[in-house]
C-alpha cells in the first residue's frame, strides 16, 4: 500500500494551477463581457489585452499575433486548414505533411481530407527525419497549393526536442508554412517565435500552470491566416467568435509570465530529479530503456519501458503506490491505448511504455517515491518471470 | 455624474458570476486531467459527470447526450454542419434555414457556404414567420439532403419567445433536423428538449451566472450526430476533442443546478422588475418604442428605441450615469453596428435601441436608478430638439 501522500508526476497531461494563475482567475471571475462597451466591458477589455501581452512575451510574439483559443486542440483544427486568406484572398494549402509523432489533435489532419496529408518519420530516438521532409518537399505539387507542415517543438511522450528550425528553413525554401505545436516546450525551452523560424505556434495554458480551457495560436506576421474554425461575434478580430473565456486567459497570461521568468534555474534544477531518477531506474533494472536518452530532450520526461510491463499494468501499479504517472498521453475516456510514438520510433508498440514527467513542485522525496514503487514493481516482474 | 455604486443590467451579455459556481469552479481549479487513468484523473472525471448530469437535468434530456464545448459559438458552428453522421454512415444536410433574428454564431452559417443558407422572415414584433418556413420546407429538395433548421428559442435583444414546437412539427414533418439556440431562453423559461421538439438544444454557462469559456450541444438522441467542428484526443466520446475545460464544466454544472431551482419565483420577480422599469420609460417618455411588448417575451429583457437617440449616444449616456446597458448584442471589438434584429423587424435600424436585461441580482434600486438615468437622457433629447 502506499505510504505517505499522493506524489503527482503527470505533468506533462496536466500542470498543477500555479498560485499567480488561481489569483488571476479569481479575478476574471468577476468580470464581465470584454466585448460590451460600457465601463464593465472596458475593464474586461483592458484585462484580456493584458494577458495577450504576458503570453506573447513567453514566445517573442506580438501581443496582437495572438488569438486565445479554447486549447491547443482548437489551435491545431484551426491552423490545418486547407484555406488560408492573405486579406480577403483566398491562398490554398496543396497537401500537409505531419511528423507521425504530433499529437492527436495534430495527426487527425484538422480540416483536411486524408488523401492530403502525408506523415514524416522519426529515428529510432524519436526524432524527426528531415531529409523525408526534404523529399517530401522536393515532390510536392505546387499547383495544388502551399505545403504546409507540421512539426512539434517537443514531443509529449518522449520529451525529445524536434529539430524545428532546420525543418524552417526547408519548409520556407519551398515557399511553405511551419506550424509548431510547442504545448510542452513552453516554459522548459526557451522559445522565440522568429529564432524558430514557425509560422505558427499553439500553445496550452494548463501545461504550463494556467488553467485548462485556454490556449493560443501565435503568428508571426499576420497577413496570412487560415480561415477560422468557429465564426460569429468576430471577437479576436475574425480570427475565433465566442465570447471570450476571460477568466482563463486571464490565468493564462499570468501563468505565461511565471513561465517565462527564471525558466533556466527551474529546467536546471528538474533536470537533476530526471537524472536522479533515471539512475535510480537503471538501478532497479539493468534492462530498462529509456527513450530517447541519447538526443536533446526537455529536463522534466522520462519515457520508459521495461521487458514484460504492459503500460497499463506498470500504470496501475504505479498509481497503487501512490503515483500518478501516465502510459504515454492522456487518451480519451481513460483507455490505454498503444503508443503511435512508440510505433513511429520502431519499438514494438507491445512493448509498453511509461511516462514520468516532473515540474515545478516536484522534488527529492517524489523522485524518492517514485524509484522505491519502480524497484517494488521491477521486483514482482522478475518473480512472476521466475515462477 | 452618477450616484452611488454601478448598476449592472446587460445580463444578456453575460451574467454575474454565481455564488455556487464559483465554488464550483475553485473546486475543479485543483483537479487534474479527466483523461487521465491514474487516481487524480478518476476523480476529476466523476466530478465531469456530475455536471453533466447537472446540465441535462435543466433541458430535460439524458446526461449522455450533452456535449460540453468552449462555449455556444463553438457549438453552434459545430451544429451548422453539411455533414452529419449515423454512425459512421454520412448523412447529408442539403440546405440550411436560419431565422434573420439568429446571433451572429449561427447567421455566420457555419461550415454551409452562403448558396445553402436561407433567412426565415419574422414579423414586426421579432417572431419568426412559421408560414415563411412552411414555404421553404415546402420547396426544399429532398434530393440535396436533409433540410436543416435553426430557431432560436427566445431573442438575445428583444426577448421574444419563437414559436420553436410549431417549428419542430414543420420540420419533422419534412424529415429535417432542429437546432435550438436556447442560450437565452436557460434558466429564464422552462425548457424540456423533447416538449421543444427540438433535435439539438445550444446551451452557455455565462448566461446563467457559470463561466465564460464553456457551453454545450445537448441532442434529443444520439444516432445522429454532426461530424466533429474539433477533432483530436477523441474526449466527448468523439464529438469534441481537446483537454476538458474541468473548472468551467464544473461551474456551468452549478450554474445549471440552480437555474432549474424556483424558475418561476424568481422570474415572476423579475417580471415584476421589468414591468416597472417599462411603466417608468413610458412616463418619462411618451414616444419610446418597446419591442415585442405584445407578444411573449422572457422576463428580464427590455429592448427599446427612442426616437432621435442613437443607440451608441444612448449606451455612452447611460454608463456615464452609472448603469450598464447595451445596443444590442455585445459586439466585437466594442464597436456598436446597427441591429440586424431590428432590421429583421422592419424597424429603420438607424432607429437605435437599447437593452436593458435584468437577472437574479436585480433589484428596485436598480430599476429607479435606471428609470432616473432615462429621464436625465430623454429630457436632454428635447432640449436639444427645442434648440
Amino acid at each position: 500500500m502506499a505510504i505517505g501522500p499522493r506524489v503527482y508526476m503527470d505533468w506533462n497531461a496536466t500542470a498543477p494551477l500555479l498560485d499567480e494563475a488561481r489569483a488571476a482567475v479569481l479575478a476574471g471571475l468577476d468580470m464581465m463581457n470584454p466585448s460590451s462597451v460600457h465601463g464593465e466591458g472596458r475593464a474586461a477589455r483592458a484585462a484580456l489585452e493584458k494577458a495577450r501581452r504576458q503570453v506573447a512575451a513567453l514566445v517573442g510574439a506580438e501581443p496582437a499575433h495572438v488569438v486565445f483559443t479554447s486549447g491547443a486542440t482548437e489551435a491545431a483544427n484551426t491552423l490545418l486548414c486547407d484555406e488560408y486568406r492573405m486579406g480577403r484572398r483566398p491562398v490554398g494549402i496543396g497537401h500537409v505533411y505531419l511528423s507521425a509523432i504530433e499529437h492527436p489533435a495534430i495527426r487527425e489532419g484538422g480540416r483536411f481530407p486524408v488523401d492530403k496529408i502525408s506523415e514524416i518519420p522519426v529515428t529510432h530516438q524519436g526524432v524527426a527525419d528531415l531529409d523525408a521532409l526534404k523529399a517530401f518537399l522536393a515532390s510536392h505539387d505546387e499547383a495544388s497549393g502551399m505545403p504546409l507542415v507540421a512539426l512539434m517543438a517537443v514531443n509529449n511522450e518522449t520529451g525529445v526536442i524536434q529539430p524545428v528550425a532546420e525543418a524552417a528553413a526547408l519548409v520556407h525554401a519551398r515557399g511553405g508554412l511551419l506550424v509548431v505545436d510547442a504545448v510542452q516546450a513552453a516554459g522548459r525551452v526557451p522559445l522565440d517565435i522568429a529564432t524558430l523560424g514557425a509560422d505558427f505556434l499553439i500553445l496550452s495554458s494548463h501545461k504550463i500552470g494556467g488553467p485548462k480551457g485556454v490556449g493560443a495560436l501565435v503568428s508571426r506576421g499576420e497577413v496570412l491566416m487560415p480561415a477560422p474554425l468557429v465564426r460569429g461575434g468576430g471577437q479576436e478580430k475574425g480570427h475565433r467568435s465566442g465570447t471570450e473565456n476571460l477568466a482563463a486567459i486571464l490565468g493564462f497570461g499570468a501563468a505565461a509570465e511565471v513561465a517565462l521568468a527564471g525558466l533556466e534555474g527551474r529546467m536546471a534544477r528538474i533536470a537533476a530529479l530526471r537524472d536522479r531518477l533515471e539512475a535510480g531506474l537503471r538501478i532497479a533494472a539493468a534492462d530498462v530503456i529509456i527513450h530517447g536518452a541519447d538526443v536533446p530532450r526537455v529536463a522534466n520526461t522520462c519515457f520508459f519501458s521495461l521487458p514484460g510491463l504492459k503500460s497499463e499494468t506498470g500504470q496501475i501499479a504505479f498509481d497503487l503506490e501512490g503515483v500518478a504517472v501516465s502510459a504515454g498521453s492522456a487518451c480519451s475516456s481513460g483507455k490505454v491505448g498503444e503508443s503511435h510514438v512508440l510505433a513511429a520510433m520502431g519499438c514494438d508498440p507491445k512493448l509498453g511504455a511509461l511516462r514520468i514527467s516532473l515540474g515545478t513542485s516536484s522534488n527529492e522525496a517524489d523522485v524518492e517515491r517514485a524509484v522505491a514503487a519502480f524497484v517494488k514493481i521491477a521486483g514482482r516482474r522478475k518473480a512472476t518471470e521466475a515462477a
